[in-house]
């Protein structure tokens, strides 16, 4: 089978200074904790893919607002031969409106909570969470 | 049949302040104008594929030096749903090095030539170069 390189979205909300993370589980890299996202679909803005994938996964109740028109802060590229995957990880950035994030799909995540930069740092992350990239963006995104 | 969104690469070539096009042929939007570029392949980094769509496209003994390590000047969104098409475009800035560009894939491409960006501008490109963003980062790409 042919493989091709997946588009995947990463969604950095912010909320008092403080990162949203979950500890995923039963995909690859369960244990590891990921911002919200996941696969872009076929003729999806990123702006409605990142709004889509954090209301599957924390709930219709928990509101954000992405910045920037969906325009992402950057881009990754993600080769993981040991899983035969290969990621391009476009990461958005969105702030806190309302609600509260529940784990509404608790086969993939253990649940939300809020991390500050240097905590979110101390976490076993998911390896496609580029921290070089967030420390250079740190003030932009305002944690 | 599920359809993916797939990863190109846009190689934005530059030399004496001018950006390298080609009219394409062949595939969707012949008589378009473009930088060179494609599909990037499962596992392959920005800067191989970058290289390696430029050597395919302009020859072997065409040569570039890719800017940034690979990293990415703009990544830009391009649904089609006109040609059954989606794809993540992630552009590089690339400086020649030596060498002329060859019409190496003919039945792609009508041949290659150097243009001022106010001469790019004019002409009828395809529509995954995104101007604003190009003329955003004019002073940085150095056209």
């Amino acid at each position: 089978m042919e493989r091709n390189v997946r588009v995947g979205i990463g969604v950095i909300i912010v909320r008092d200074g403080k990162l949203l993370l979950g500890k995923r589980r039963g995909a690859h890299f369960a244990g590891h904790y990921s911002f919200p996202g996941g696969h872009q679909d076929f003729l999806e803005s990123w702006e409605d893919c990142g709004l889509r994938e954090t209301e599957e996964e924390c709930g219709p109740s928990f509101v954000i607002r992405i910045r920037n028109q969906g325009r992402p802060i950057f881009v990754t590229n993600d080769p993981m031969p040991e899983y035969d995957k290969h990621y391009v990880t476009v990461f958005l950035v969105a702030d806190y409106v309302e609600g509260l994030p529940v784990n509404a799909e608790p086969d993939k995540c253990d649940g939300w909570d809020w991390y500050t930069f240097d905590e979110a740092e101390e976490l076993t992350s998911a390896p496609w969470i580029p921290w070089d990239l967030m420390e250079l963006h740190r003030e932009e995104i305002g944690v």
